[in-house]
């Protein structure tokens, strides 16, 4: 099998539907490892151009997606330290501290979960949206406490199928609703658990299109609303200086009419005061009033 | 052609999902003029228990739309009147003040267009939910005034994408979204314009399931939100006398897996809190604060 060229690693990544932002930040180390691991060549500054622009291309591939930006960055600064050195040191770098940052960032992910699974009583209904996998292994954990939850439909993409399916396995009773009906059960819910794209510098939440509804409804029915990630996912940015992807309009499935525009924003952005605590592997976190 | 016998006629009220509430009011008053023209037989009495039978059974089949009870329930007050009279009396009656309560309900919902279409400045842009009957016609009163409309798909019966085309025959620059990016578009929104199923006796409101979720966005947002609909919708009742209709779970399209409902209620309450004014054919009332 021949192996991937760099737009083809990027478009992966750029076109995934499926994984959260933590995956998708693992699945950029694999990938910077698969490239790495197969380049052909002797120059060893070319073999850092070429990796260095593959990292490039895969931050902006994904711009609402922290992780992604901060794990590759993270992955440049500990390569920049070996300009000068020879290839087989550069290519070993390339790929052990790929991977080793990968498993960092898997591990900051399972600590997150631990804290978050601590916090969950028996009995509980929790109501999450879209489809994080944080949330997928917080699940995880408290199955067999007589957990119930409340998953969206979660359109354009319709996450909450995958998330249905996963927890019928895990024989959690789960209600299936639509995006709209979040505050018709929000009376029912114990706590709303929602993963991040990122968390902003003043607490503010990037997520899939909806969370901030959600988090609103949640805060008009004193229900808390708590933010599960790793500190990989957290910004200095402010609100004003997010971008907001906007992705196929197709999606949405309108015919073509005049005058009418279909549009497809995935993400949203949940003021910090709609959050009730910021749960990472460095504990849970909320406003000392 | 034979008539409709009451089952007929009540079923498509019930089984309806393109009629507002003050359509299907005016839809009841239709069904009653065609049950009672075509009623065969003699007796007086039997006719006064067949027609009242079949109103009983139109104000049970939808218990979310106040309209629907409170004009069957109208026609039934000034039909009580009649008790004792010959059968010509009765089916002449039961006729005429069917039409003349159509009509009033009519020119209600009309009077609540002009009160609304009143407080559009041009180059507005106006968000709404779902489709009504009443918004349409606000709709068709500004167009021309350079408004733009932001519109949600509304699931899981996609009334929007009617809207859709009603808007793009009227020419009126539409953005179309999943109703989960509504707190994303509300920055960019001047008014929100919903219809009701009913207002209730402190000002909630029971509309199409997501309108709680908006208007407390709009809320966040400092977006006003007013609530277009003639007072026949309005109700004594409490939100916690109201009964919410849960519809076919089949809609969401969710395949049959253990442990998992999917669940399909189509109104929900907005607490009054949420709503800026209330448009009616009385007028444009708000809280004096």
């Amino acid at each position: 099998m021949s192996s991937r060229t760099i737009e083809q690693i990027v478009n992966a990544i750029r076109e995934d539907r499926q994984l959260g932002a933590s995956e998708l930040a693992a699945a950029c180390m694999t990938g910077l490892v698969e490239y790495a691991s197969a380049w052909q060549g002797s120059d060893a500054d070319r073999f850092r151009s070429d990796v260095f622009t593959l990292a490039g291309k895969m931050q902006s591939a994904r711009p609402s997606m922290e992780a992604v930006g901060n794990l590759v960055g993270r992955w440049c600064r500990e390569l920049d330290d070996l300009k000068g050195a020879d290839l087989g040191t550069n290519v070993n770098a390339a790929i052990s501290r790929a991977q080793a940052l990968r498993q960092q960032s898997l591990a900051a992910v399972q600590k997150t979960v631990e804290y978050m699974v601590d916090r969950i009583e028996p009995g509980e209904v929790l109501l999450t949206h879209s489809i994080s996998s944080t949330i997928k292994e917080i699940l995880r954990g408290v199955r067999g406490r007589h957990i119930r939850a409340v998953i969206t439909e979660s359109r354009p993409g319709n996450e909450g199928k995958l998330l249905a399916r996963f927890l019928s396995d895990l024989a959690i009773a789960t209600q299936y609703i639509t995006d709209a009906q979040a505050g018709i059960w929000m009376p029912t819910v114990s706590k709303v658990l929602v993963g991040a794209d990122s968390v902003l510098a003043d607490g503010a939440v990037v997520n899939k299109a909806g969370t901030s509804l959600i988090a609103m409804a949640a805060g008009h029915f004193r229900v808390p609303v708590y933010v599960c990630c790793e500190t990989l996912k957290h910004s200095t940015k402010s609100a004003a200086e997010v971008v907001l992807e906007e992705m196929d309009s197709a999606e949405l499935d309108l015919p073509s009419i005049p005058h009418v525009e279909a549009r497809n924003f995935y993400f949203d952005i949940t003021p910090a005061k709609y959050i009730t605590a910021w749960v990472s592997e460095l504990g849970v976190f909320t406003r000392w009033e």
